[in-house]
């Protein structure tokens, strides 16, 4: 792609009305724009990169059995009555009458939605499990948006649901779910911990927050360190491989405020492991048994004749809130260098060449070296314009192609300038620096 | 995919509420789920179909250099009140007051706003042309909703917009579209037509509508029918040769309703060559030159130093209306037979073995050809009910992968017995069956 065909209005300097640095970013290199007070439209370079978050959340989805179904924004208030939520759900609710003045709104979560799909279809215990999940956008009119789409109101997110005969077989479902993202984060390249939660509007009595460390997150997190270390590499969907991976992640204390409690922690965490610090809430699990299929009427024939109401669960993720926490977690504000990892970065590399009037060599070089890099599915941006060299490569250093291809006045060869964004130069020729890249993106 | 795993809630009968073939059927093998009054959610196999058809229309916008980008559902009137629409367009919007009290509304179609954020990032003739997509769920509050998904409320479409320095560059812009349309409905198993059309509420001087023939379209059309011989295979993206297309096309008298003159009709169509019938709309493009650039002061620089409104062009696809069109033009109702286009279809072949009580053989021999089709990925739905053999036929028949491999009691060694759904058994080799489903799915 060359920079000049493309529609990515990026901004000299850092945009005044933004506080934290992924806001900062996203408005700077046109990845987003303003629509109204906490509501964005989402440019090429930010729709990529939240599509390819987008994309890993679905592929982990259905590595656990989920099945992918689309629920609409525009709700009915009727089943939110059945619920007993419609009142409760306060001002945050975006709340419409039709023109037949139908009461309406705009659905901030799904639970209701998705417990009438269920007990209008399935009618008995031999359908269960059912793990259905949706990616679609949500409102919540949030008196006070900010930090740009982190706290938005109309945002994109995945929301799983889980329904089984059992308790029992209900926290396998939650463990698939809690495994799921455990490997989504770490494809994202994010260390996402799982921390004990309150369970807040949605109820029940489990629920796990997953949270990444970034010192402008709104969640304050007091955590025995060593949890950082565990990983669930080792983990596969048997019943008895999830426990274990559960009880590895609980062995250690990890909560949000609302959670912490001094005494415990003091007395659990020996000093030297306590981390208390901020994270971000990128996802949310929550089991709640049969509050809304009790509330509904979602039940099933169980094999003695009988019927039972089903037990359920709920599994969130902020797809578009990933955009902004992925920068707060990897955006080096200072030298001002943004290096997304392989798995979402809007290209996989930037090739910067030098342009003086009357001499295109440089660019030739640069379309000549792109077309090798599309036979081999390198995904290109090409910095076309006639700026002077430094701001292109700080404008490239900003958008973010994990890789780049600096053209200069030097000719060596058939070795080229190549580094990681933000690292060392070093002098490749075009084939290794494909293979290494290639090896990158296969490891994902 | 076992079917006893999946979210596929089938309806022994048709259901009554249903008038058209199309919304009879995806309530019946539970593709959608009605939410309320012209809103639905789209179960699993509803979803399936509607993500290919998205993808065909992305890669066919992507051909033509369009962009992609996505625009939020929830407009403020600010940029409506500008463009001097916000009245006009009465009740089928839908109007939103939020907690603050300011005006807001569901997005009807986006003229408004891609024309603010072009405006806010586009300063100079040299970014020019800017062809800009998005893929989005719109709302138009239909008084009288009906025919399932066909004419819905909430709604999936793909709405583009083109920016140009000139009406020369704007029509060549619309006719990129204008042929990525012919392109992307031919991928998806339809004959479309474009035929001349009123501009209506979007405005401008030029339009076509695309057309599929239906009995049970809105449209009512007049055409010579030779206009069905032609096709794009020869065109390319160069200005003369999209030329050459249209002129090609709009040799042919063909119209709907609006424009329709029968004095004109009867003078310029042969008897033999005039075609009256009805038809559905699943495209339509615009060309309303700076109808909205002026409105809302979106200029450029022009190479002299002065400046000037760009030309504008809009392009829409209903995503969701084709899942519905598509079965209008395949679906054999009389013989409850579906058989999706393969680009298409939620699964590329069903296998329907017969179990009986204590006898596993023939779904072990499903889970083992099974086995060696997603080695060959072939998407495959096995009936692993214990329904009778009968029903299951009808299901599968309805659910419309467009291939069936019966595993009946005949053990015919290595051949299978194979079928186009509703076609003629053939008895084959499991590899010539891979072999052919390959081969078509290669060409598309």
């Amino acid at each position: 792609m060359l920079l000049s065909n493309s529609f990515i209005p990026v901004l000299k300097n850092n945009p005044s009305e933004a506080k934290i640095k992924s806001h900062q970013l996203m408005l700077r290199v046109g990845m987003i724009k303003q629509a109204s007070a906490g509501i964005y439209s989402w440019l090429p370079l930010g729709f990529k990169v939240m599509k390819k978050i987008e994309n890993i959340v679905r592929q982990e989805q259905n590595k656990i059995g989920a099945q992918e179904i689309l629920m609409p924004t525009i709700q009915s208030s009727e089943i939110w009555k059945e619920s007993g939520r419609y009142e409760d759900y306060g001002e945050e609710m975006l709340r419409i009458t039709d023109r037949q003045n139908r009461e309406m709104l705009y659905g901030p979560t799904n639970e209701e939605q998705v417990t009438e799909i269920f007990r209008s279809s399935i009618k008995s215990y031999k359908s269960l499990p059912q793990l259905l999940y949706h990616i679609q956008w949500k409102f919540r009119d949030e008196i006070r948006p900010r930090f740009g789409i982190m706290r938005g109101r109309e945002f994109y997110m995945k929301d799983a649901y889980s329904f089984d005969i059992s308790d029992d077989e209900a926290l396998y479902s939650y463990n698939k779910f809690f495994l799921s993202y455990l490997r989504t984060f770490k494809k994202l390249s994010l260390t996402a911990i799982p921390m004990a939660a309150d369970t807040g509007p949605i109820g029940g009595n489990l629920s796990h927050e997953f949270i990444i460390l970034a010192e402008t997150g709104e969640s304050k997190i007091f955590t025995d360190k060593r949890i950082f270390e565990l990983n669930s590499d080792d983990t596969n969907l048997e019943k008895k491989s999830l426990d274990n991976m559960r009880k590895k992640y609980e062995q250690y204390y990890a909560v949000t405020d609302e959670k912490f409690n001094k005494e415990k922690f003091e007395k659990i965490v020996l000093e030297k492991n306590r981390l208390i610090t901020k994270g971000i809430e990128v996802g949310h699990i929550f089991y709640f048994g049969d509050k809304y299929s009790k509330a509904m009427g979602a039940s099933v024939d169980l094999p003695g004749g009988k019927k039972d109401f089903v037990k359920m669960g709920s599994y969130g993720i902020g797809v578009s809130r990933l955009v902004g926490a992925i920068i707060e977690a990897k955006y080096d504000e200072k030298n001002e260098i943004m290096k997304w990892p392989l798995s979402v970065a809007p290209y996989d590399i930037a090739i910067i060449p030098m342009i003086n009037k009357n001499d295109n060599s440089a660019l030739d070089k640069a379309n000549n070296i792109n077309e090798e890099l599309i036979k081999n599915n390198i995904d290109t941006i090409i910095d076309d314009t006639d700026e002077n060299f430094s701001s292109k490569i700080k404008k490239m250093n900003l958008i973010g192609a994990p890789y780049q291809i600096i053209i200069g006045k030097k000719n060596d060869g058939d070795l080229l300038e190549f580094k990681e964004t933000g690292g060392e130069t070093q002098n490749l020729p075009l084939n290794k620096i494909i293979e290494i890249i290639t090896k990158q993106k296969n490891s994902i």
